[in-house]
């Protein structure tokens, strides 16, 4: 079955509205961008490819309709645009990027019409789509390499068709080694608190036929203390110079079981998720999100006594010790990784 | 605010209906062991020490209308009975440890009439009943000299006094240090699937006044890792002769957090969790639940697609080499354990 997350149609960004999965295949479609905005701050688009191109197009939906035709004028709106665009989301570093691609296209050709640059802009959003449709197949390339027949793999959050254009990064890794012939079974870690792993990767990966089970959280150590897990894949959500790697909340937790359990760990992603400006993972911002998405699941019931005080960190950071290689659109990285990230993504 | 999860009153079994926290404060009263057998299924109540006395009142619940006077007849009966009991949750060692003494009490006094046997039964459960919250102040006692004035604890599910009569093990401790007026922080695991650790720890954490806030189990790591936990408290559902624990599923993840982190970790327990029959952990059996626990919350609503398969583990088991010290109703029990266990518990 194919599962386009995100795609440009009818001068319109058309996505699947992912807080409505797994009970209903939803799409919208966005053309302004503050719309754009409040899908990605209530994750009806989210993981860090997705975002790129999201941010991309929505860079474009905010300056379309700018009627002047100078450029400092335009400028001055692009800034804006961006400036509003980058506070969507804080952790992600391919929100950034996929603005930061859109600002320079335009930056570059500031001696055409205004009419033009749009068109350029547009145009790029476009290139992030294609080239992320191509990168997770590369990952997944690489990555399967890794995979043997019959393993189990455990994962995490949503790194897969819906966190990037219709592919995966993690889980492109499983969809490529079982499109080699590979019999893969995967655990579907449910991660609280918004449950991607249960209503986004459990979905998705049923619906490629791929033989997954979902587990809480709680359980992944004691399938590990029971072997019956050969390797964690996850994905990423901004990745420092070092290899240290942010991730989904509960990703670390799964990193040092598998130090303890001698399991190897691996972190999936895009080129576009290196952030090579920041040296180390303490440098990387991480989201703290809204309580009720903890005391209240899926905003529906109360699981917790009103009042009580909730802490509902987005996201941690796994240090690049814990890290067996990161699989990348480039190639797999190993340590030493302050080396070999430059080696190999040639910054 | 005093607060009593099990006791006998008008000739019934009267607990609080665990399953309907923390919207409601719900009492209800049994006096019919096949409802008291479901209660204890459904896990309107649960938690090691209280499921002992609510054993023992079943046993009785389940004899008192024998209508023989032979002793004969009437142990056929009795072990009916027990046997029935056992059913209803296989792990913590508790539920069949009280189900014994009410036995035990009975077959001593084999020469009395059947009618004082069933008064010498439920006397028993009685006794079980005052001897826990007798123990539960004991754990505390010796539990909170490990606990220094600011400390933060993390803890799991619930050991509280909702596992017990009216005190609780882990919670027991905590509660043990702020009389002694130290000031103590909690972090509570929510505790998926079935969320004891929001539903229950933070409710009567809250109640009692003490500082606590809830967090998804998978932001564990990444508070240690900011060194915003001082140690872990857990309770134990069944503790073979050489230590290894068997807790709700998690306990394991937070013993290998804490080894990582370098965080000290316990469990508290009353000796009669311990199962001097069983030498390791994987002697333990661990209870397999219901996979609508995880797929619905709540049994509400769906949270993964329908038909995607589901592991519901409710417990693992945690090493004895990952356990700090074992806090008792004896007193404060270290390594090696196969060795202090027998010492401290006399066994």
């Amino acid at each position: 079955m194919y599962i386009r997350t995100i795609d440009w149609k009818d001068n319109k960004v058309r996505m699947i509205d992912q807080t409505k999965l797994p009970q209903k295949l939803v799409y919208i479609n966005i053309d302004r961008l503050r719309d754009l905005w409040w899908a990605i701050k209530i994750m009806q688009v989210r993981g860090a490819p997705a975002l790129g191109a999201a941010a991309a197009f929505g860079v474009y939906l905010g300056v379309k309709d700018y009627s002047g035709n100078d450029w400092l004028g335009f400028q001055r709106k692009l800034k804006q645009v961006a400036r509003y665009a980058a506070s969507a989301r804080p952790t992600a570093r391919n929100l950034f990027w996929g603005i930061e691609r859109a600002c320079a296209v335009a930056l570059k050709n500031n001696k055409q019409p205004i009419f033009k640059i749009k068109q350029l802009i547009l145009a790029e959003a476009k290139t992030i789509m294609r080239e992320d449709m191509s990168s997770c197949r590369k990952i997944g390339f690489y990555g399967a390499k890794l995979l043997k027949h019959n393993n189990t793999v455990l994962t995490i959050c949503n790194a897969g068709i819906l966190a990037t254009i219709d592919y995966g990064t993690a889980l492109g890794v499983i969809y490529a080694a079982c499109a080699q012939g590979k019999k893969i079974k995967v655990f579907s870690c449910e991660t609280r608190p918004l449950l991607q792993g249960s209503r986004l990767s459990a979905w998705e990966l049923y619906k490629q036929g791929v033989d997954v089970t979902m587990i809480a959280d709680n359980t992944a150590s004691s399938l590990m203390a029971e072997k019956k897990v050969d390797l964690v894949i996850a994905g990423a959500d901004r990745i420092a110079a070092n290899g240290d790697s942010a991730n989904k909340i509960g990703t670390l937790n799964l990193a040092i079981l598998c130090k303890y359990h001698k399991i190897p760990f691996y972190i999936a992603a895009p080129k576009s998720t290196f952030d090579f400006k920041i040296n180390s993972g303490s440098g990387i911002k991480i989201e703290m999100r809204n309580a009720q998405e903890v005391t209240k699941i899926l905003l529906k019931k109360n699981t917790a006594p009103p009042g009580v005080k909730v802490l509902n960190t987005a996201f941690d950071v796994t240090a690049h010790q814990l890290i067996s290689a990161i699989i990348t659109d480039k190639g797999i990285i190993r340590p030493p990784y302050i080396k070999n990230i430059r080696r190999i993504l040639g910054e």
